[in-house]
């Protein structure tokens, strides 16, 4: 059998069951969330690592690079932002063609470099070395911050509880369109721009997530692979059902002028908008929402069931089926 | 221009100096060592990443996957090693073909948690994404000790001093020999397999490192790219020149007895032999000397001038010129 076939989650889990049952105490959290957290004394480290392959995630023939750099980081302050952490430095690993022009890589370094600026992150070190394809890879630490009897301040996917109510930041779907826009026309319209700016210079929501956690929140994710499929994350590691009320989902208005007939389904499907879903007690989130610098809105809420998956309710209370329900790197869109 | 003209180095140098001159004061080493430091409260967190590319530093269909997982984990650990840290939890990326066996990965991960197992390393988390070209990406976490004064104990490529005495660790040039015989003959004869695993299972001097470190040594670099290039490189960041006594290089014995005709100069120039290169007085490293877990030989000295270059000396004095002097990524082999 291939990885391909086997598609990126099973082969994420089989890797994961051939390391060692045994992990140390200082091992916070591991594999299975979306970051690690080492306890290094009486501080908490957190730490991610994310990469973006040439042909893959971005195509160097047409993404500004800039904008490669930009992203690459983004996402793993992303990461790190649905730990309810701040990140702190980054090590920056470059594939590069021998034909790369110095001048992409320095487009690249400066677009990754105000994203660092931006969330104050310090670029410590890396790797660059020969390869046939460009791929950037991204590691990134951050801290937790302690309560009070030094145990650490996490938005954890574990962490949700049967009754919860279900909330995201900001809106969603922009990505998704922005993506498709990118892919339509060239040069964009100037209200397209503006879509594809969610796909190529997303914001991570760092202020969002340690608020959120500092007020109490314990359980969150990220919106990465598409908001069903992040909710399904987040059902399988708690053990629980989650119910999510499409109606209720904020879609990105811009999405909606561009694409009316599909904004709902890239909402819930699509990818990259690195908003942070949170999942709490109804009146916490209610609490929550005056801290945050984005709007916080509830879209749906665990349930008793302990299946591990998510449904989608239209306004009726009817199921909906998504035709594509988020990205498999192997498989690539449309798997179940 | 593009990268290949450029070459690694110079491409490291453009990039660190687009890079903001002010750094926050919890960056204690940044770009251009081993490893990158940074304090966490009273603690001192050591950040490394090494990139292996399939093609570049391994051949996907010739070199065993076992050997792969370990050598791409090793290679991070010998650079903790070298500032003198100990190593304590790893993010693992795999860009993988869709079509790679899955037999492959489950080898490569079961020689990664062998080396993990080892060095006292735990796998924290990684990241899986398809791409036409196999890498294997590791960033490691590590830990260096600290002084009674708070600050930490590290070994760094600066610190060395005119007049130190330059000691390695082990012995050199078995990597390169290896992988010579590799490329030589298959199946390996017997004597020849033992160099071979120098070459795919490399050691790494961690409990060396941090000897040292604890016993007052300063500068240190691992020999990764070849020991006159390495030499240089910490010739560089510390602004001296130094000599070298080819004579006095400790070269493997099994290199002796299969290829005595270019043992030496594989000592000298030849890659991957993750020992570690010390930088002290005389009488400190005769004093750590026997607290190490390997032999030590002095092999040369710091010298009083500024050059930032290395000088290799034969038996008689005079000036040794290698063919070829270490490893750029993009230039390749011999450059000076």
């Amino acid at each position: 059998m291939d990885v391909g076939e086997l598609g990126e989650f099973a082969l994420i889990e089989r890797l994961r069951h051939a390391l060692p049952a045994q992990a140390p105490a200082e091992l916070i959290v591991g594999i299975g969330d979306d970051a690690a957290v080492w306890r290094l004394g009486d501080r908490y480290t957190v730490a991610t690592t994310d990469t973006m392959v040439d042909g893959v995630h971005f195509v160097s023939a047409l993404t500004p690079p800039h904008d490669v750099g930009w992203k690459a980081l983004a996402a793993n302050i992303s990461d790190i932002a649905a730990m309810g952490g701040t990140p702190t430095f980054a090590l920056i690993t470059l594939c590069l063609p021998a034909a790369t022009h110095v001048r992409f890589v320095d487009a690249l370094y400066a677009g990754l470099r105000e994203c660092a600026e931006r969330y104050h992150v310090t670029v410590a070190g890396g790797d660059i070395v020969s390869s046939p394809i460009m791929t950037v890879t991204i590691s990134l630490l951050g801290m937790a911050a302690s309560d009070c009897e030094g145990l650490p301040v996490l938005l954890r996917r574990t962490a949700a509880t049967a009754g919860d109510a279900i909330a995201v930041t900001g809106a969603l779907g922009g990505a998704a369109g922005g993506l498709r826009g990118i892919k339509s026309a060239a040069p964009l319209p100037g209200g397209l721009r503006a879509l594809a700016q969610r796909q190529l210079r997303p914001a991570s929501r760092v202020d969002a997530g340690t608020a959120a956690a500092m007020a109490g929140v314990r359980c969150g994710i990220d919106v990465s692979d598409g908001l069903a499929q992040d909710v399904g994350h987040l059902c399988e590691a708690s053990g629980l059902d989650a119910e999510i009320r499409a109606g209720d989902v904020p879609v990105d208005p811009a999405l909606v002028a561009w694409y009316p007939d599909d904004a709902l389904e890239l909402a819930l499907s699509g990818g990259e908008d690195y908003e942070l879903v949170l999942v709490a007690p109804q009146e916490k989130l209610d609490a929550v929402r005056a801290k945050l610098d984005v709007p916080l809105t509830v879209i749906g809420r665990m349930l008793e069931t302990r299946g591990g998956t998510v449904r989608l309710l239209d306004p009726a209370g009817h199921t909906l089926k998504l035709p594509a329900s988020g990205w498999d790197h192997f498989a690539g869109r449309g798997h179940a």
